[in-house]
């Protein structure tokens, strides 16, 4: 006798005998419903909670006789782990009467999970790697296949999963675990539509009764970052950064290039130095989320260029010089392996994003592929702000891409008192315009230095320096205060009328800061600081009109700001430096670390690999260092905006004095060749 | 203007316009001829004899007119190397007119080549790695595809190879690479029909003038012979063989097992020893053959399940006990650096032949690759004798395989005066029946110890032990001289009636050669060697027995001896010895290394791989150490033949006298327990 099933929320129905399991009804009509034991009530990954009533909609009515009654193996899950109310395991669950079935979201494989930066798109889960448990035939000597050729067929025949393939180092393991599992092993397998090989990554013996993780690496040249995620839900467990250790190589991309140049195992020497610190990082991550490092089994990387060729052990010099021929420029899968990854088992998958140019990377394909401006309506113009800035500006027509060599200003190098962005950082700036007296906010409290508590929320971490957001702040409220001239000179404590403005060699800094301790260094802004935040702005306002030029365009409609510290930048304070081209304050959103979204969207999802392979091949490519108009957007790029500007919005909330001292030429020899050289 | 193009051996024929390259009218015609560099003249593999003259057969008549004249890039070849007379270059030579073009058998690619082994079997070229010269393009700003995907383009333009993939060690020497040749480039680009993806794995600046090559490797428990073969003619141009260097953690292998098993690093340092052996030889075998590591793309492993585990890194003990399980049993494709191979290209490919069972390895598969018993009418018993040995026996209807552990008595291991087959050992003996006086032939020298001249012809070799071959021949020659009784027992001086019987301990040696300078220890068989010998024959003849008693037949059509001394062997010794069954002398041959050679087939042709693949699949698999028969036919077969035994044409030839001394059982204990124990 058969019965009518409804699944919700999918809508999808079908007639299933009397008995049948609710999971096996699920996988024959393609609901998404999840298992990893294929039914054999060890995984409790097919919750389902069946519904009771009338469902006009649906044409039923159900009662509880519809349902088989609550058994053994669920009382002994339920005893275990706890099952929610309502809850009943799909695998045990059996149809005994027309029946309504909601499948949670935990229990479908293609999971959403919404995204935490502003836009909260949210990311499908699709990810490349899954558990399988499967019974494996013991062995016999008259049918003598191997561990490995009967664990494949185990999987061909009990998952459906044929052509799989396993490397020598799993099949090191095999015959121990095999046995171990007394024959009943839990197997990772990865696939990917680019590959035509199935691989098995890992093997545990039993049922695993853990997750699996993956990794998404943003390799800055600045910084590392990195976000263990949950290949099961979607979930980031626990984010870190480091510094790249390659910054004692050279702090920008050109002196690292310069470096491999110059020294025989340069590049080399630079490549092991980012491969221990990723080793490492990996392992405290690991540590901390109180996992093991053999159930990461899956890492995706997005790096500019140069990073990409180190992290991968190729020379790097063919980047430095035109025509900035990438060596490989398709997206890569690769084993940990290949990259002497040890924190991460032989077999775990590394996936590149694609390079789009020379000198755009996998980083601007992941913000490609977390903005989406391709299917934008508005003209938007993303910029990722790192080391180097990844200069996006499209719609659904066109997209075009850049970078430009910012250098690490905006991260808080090469400032006198910068720092990464960690608790001690000032991150927030005031300049009273009347008085010149400053007031900030420091990392890890949440009150302005003028309010009352605030020496004491900062007791134990101290004032310790100036993260990137901090100086761009302190920048432009010292250019709103009149203290900085629109060339971006530091005017004396006679011009300025404050004691702050202090000599400094032939120039003046001001004092954001005085230490009590004495012992400790004032935190102030020197006029080296502000030439180095100028040369950054200037660098990436020229790349972003480049692109504008390119596109044949005045003006954008919508600006994002992405990168580490985007989420962190005030829009306000970014125009006032003339970060970014003109456009309404309120169509300046941020998008946080978009490089880094960009990773976990294709660490969960395999589709989102394709998408961006397809989407890159389709994007314009603007070289900054050969375009001689760079150079000139540059240079007139390098003041800061006075009153005359067009920032209209920006007049009526700020009244920017007039200079008072004379202008200082941009145009300063060392940088003019630097730029070229880029 | 169309013109008839036929093409000898083949037979293909078309119609061409005037001025087309006969090269390109044989590609249209998929005529068997070979190029490099697609047509540019520089490879010269494309040449080819044009005809002239009266075909009435072909219907037509070539005259000096149908063909353009010879050019400069002929002659500019011609001056260089020389093209043999009549020859043209089938990139340059246009048809003008009707005519007639034979292929060469050295153009064509599927050339074929004469095996040296007895049974002459021609063995197909059809080589999974092939060179391709290719013009890349170079690198543009404004179209920034990676070099390796301009390479990939370029492959696929200009030889329609398509899906090609590159590891990174491969990306990481591209750059320079495709410089140093001016974007003109040769690839070496290996594809298998078990593989969907084509490998490039290697790359040369310009066009590559040298071959590339391939390595046989037979993987033997106690010696490691490896064949250097050209992979364009299919040449073995070099071959060098070592001992295993795992000896020293075992001479066969359970003991090998049993180290394993014994010792937590113990598998691991055998893997160790072994990959450094072959690493070791490979170099050599590159310098003596004058040729570069690089130029070595591909090596085919066959080897038995232990040294096949042991290769790969996997510890063996499994196939120690029953139900001797292979950790992976298919045929295995991988790249040098997956087995340490650091004597080769990171990714020159590795191939190993399929395992048959847990005791019957890629060995035995290489046999029947070679010996091909499943296409014989006549039932084909073929015993591979090493250290351990591998039967097969079969004919169209059924194939069987075992093997059998004989122990290395075979290889001159484990025997007094034992050597491997060099120069100074004795390989051939007769003892005159009468005066029991011996006369022998020492490697190195064509002369028998009685010819005169002998002493001279050997003294810059000396005689320095006795090896395999000879060793049976002296067994052998013991027994009919009455030297020995029927269970292997030396008789006393007195028994036999010659001085070249000495005591030693409690039995008896016979001293084949006593070495004029008495610091050298004298060349004599000792009570030991004959045990030796009779354990290694026993194990061989019950292994072939038991095949026989599960194929239902009492006696075989033909025997055929392979291994590595295999061609060395005399039949007739072999049957005195009792080593092999029943059957007319005539009948028995031998096949030389057939290991090796089924190594070198499965090398130069991808369709004997898929070719073996399927048959090991029919095999069917005789598991010696569990038949309880094993045993029976063991202890049975432990005796030396006499008078009354069935070789009734042995018989005729000699006269062997009775036994005169008591017999001794071949029952001992230590035998018993390791025979069960294998």
């Amino acid at each position: 006798m058969k019965h009518l099933v409804v699944f919700t929320p999918s809508g999808k129905r079908g007639s299933f005998e009397t008995g049948t399991p609710v999971l096996e009804a699920a996988q024959q009509l393609g609901v998404d419903l999840d298992s990893v034991c294929g039914g054999r009530g060890i995984c409790s990954k097919c919750q389902v909670t069946p519904s009771f009533g009338d469902f006009p909609k649906h044409g039923v009515f159900v009662d509880e006789s519809a349902v088989s009654a609550w058994n053994a193996i669920e009382q002994r899950y339920h005893d275990k782990r706890g099952l929610k109310p309502n809850r009943r395991l799909g695998c045990q669950l059996k149809i005994q009467g027309d029946l309504v079935v909601d499948v949670p979201a935990e229990s479908q494989v293609h999971k959403q999970v919404i995204r935490k930066a502003a836009s909260s798109r949210k990311i499908e889960m699709n990810p490349a790697t899954k558990l399988y448990y499967v019974e494996v035939l013991e062995p016999d000597m008259h049918e003598p296949k191997g561990d490995l050729e009967r664990l494949k067929t185990a999987l061909a025949e009990q998952w459906n999963i044929d052509d799989t393939h396993a490397s020598i180092s799993l099949v090191k393991k095999l015959q121990n675990i095999l046995r171990k599992g007394d024959w009943g092993v839990t197997v990772a397998v990865n696939s990917t539509p680019s590959e035509s090989l199935r691989r098995i990554v890992n093997i545990w013996p039993g049922y695993h009764d853990a997750s699996i993780y993956g990794l998404a690496i943003d390799l800055g040249s600045t910084t590392i970052a990195a976000h263990l995620t949950d290949l099961r839900s979607g979930k980031v467990i626990e984010s870190s950064g480091v510094m790249n250790p390659q910054i004692r190589f050279g702090e920008d991309l050109m002196s690292r290039v310069s470096y491999a140049m110059m020294n025989a195992d340069g590049a080399s020497a630079m490549t092991n130095e980012v491969r221990k610190a990723i080793n490492k990082l990996v392992l405290e991550l690991a540590e901390s989320a109180k996992i093991e490092p053999e159930d990461i089994l899956e890492a995706v990387f997005v790096c500019n260029p140069v990073m990409h060729h180190l992290l991968l052990g190729i020379d790097p010099i063919e980047l430095g010089q035109a025509p900035f021929a990438l060596a490989t420029s398709d997206a890569l899968y690769l084993d940990a392996k290949d990259l002497n990854l040890v924190s991460l088992i032989d077999d775990a998958r590394i996936y590149l994003l694609p390079c789009i140019a020379g000198h755009v990377g996998a980083d601007a394909a992941a913000v490609a592929l977390s903005e989406e401006p391709n299917k934008s309506k508005d003209l938007t113009l993303i910029v990722d702000v790192g080391t180097n800035a990844e200069i996006l500006l499209g719609n659904k027509q066109r997209v075009l891409a850049c970078s430009s060599p910012t250098g690490p200003a905006f991260e808080g190098a090469q400032i006198s008192s910068g720092q990464r962005a960690a608790p001690g950082a000032i991150e927030r700036v005031e300049i009273d315009p009347k008085s010149k007296e400053p007031r900030f906010k420091v990392i890890g409290s949440d009150l302005w230095s003028d309010d009352s508590g605030f020496d004491e929320s900062i007791k134990k971490i101290g004032i310790t320096g100036i993260c990137g957001s901090g100086i761009i702040e302190a920048v432009a409220e010292m250019r709103i205060a009149g203290l900085l001239d629109e060339s971006g000179l530091i005017g004396s404590p006679e011009a300025t009328g404050t004691a702050r403005s202090k000599p400094d060699g032939r120039t003046y800094s001001y004092e954001l800061f005085a230490n009590k301790d004495a012992s400790q260094p004032a935190i102030q802004v020197t006029q080296g600081d502000i030439r180095a935040i100028q040369l950054a702005k200037s660098a990436l306002y020229a790349g972003a009109k480049l692109l504008m030029d390119e596109m044949e365009v005045d003006s954008v409609d919508k600006v994002v700001l992405a990168g580490a510290f985007g989420a962190h930048i005030s829009s306000k304070h970014a125009m006032i430096l003339g970060m970014i081209p003109d456009v309404s304050l309120k169509n300046v959103t941020s998008a946080g670390n978009a490089a880094g979204t960009g990773a976990r969207i294709a660490l969960c999802n395999i589709n989102a690999r394709s998408e961006i392979e397809q989407i890159v091949r389709k994007i314009t490519k603007v070289e900054t260092a050969v375009e001689p108009k760079f150079q000139e957007h540059f240079v007139a790029a390098n003041a800061i905006p006075h009153k005359h500007d067009p920032f209209t919005e920006l007049r009526k909330v700020v009244q920017i004095p007039s200079p008072s001292f004379n202008a200082l030429s941009g145009k300063n020899g060392k940088l003019g060749r630097r730029r070229r050289r880029a």
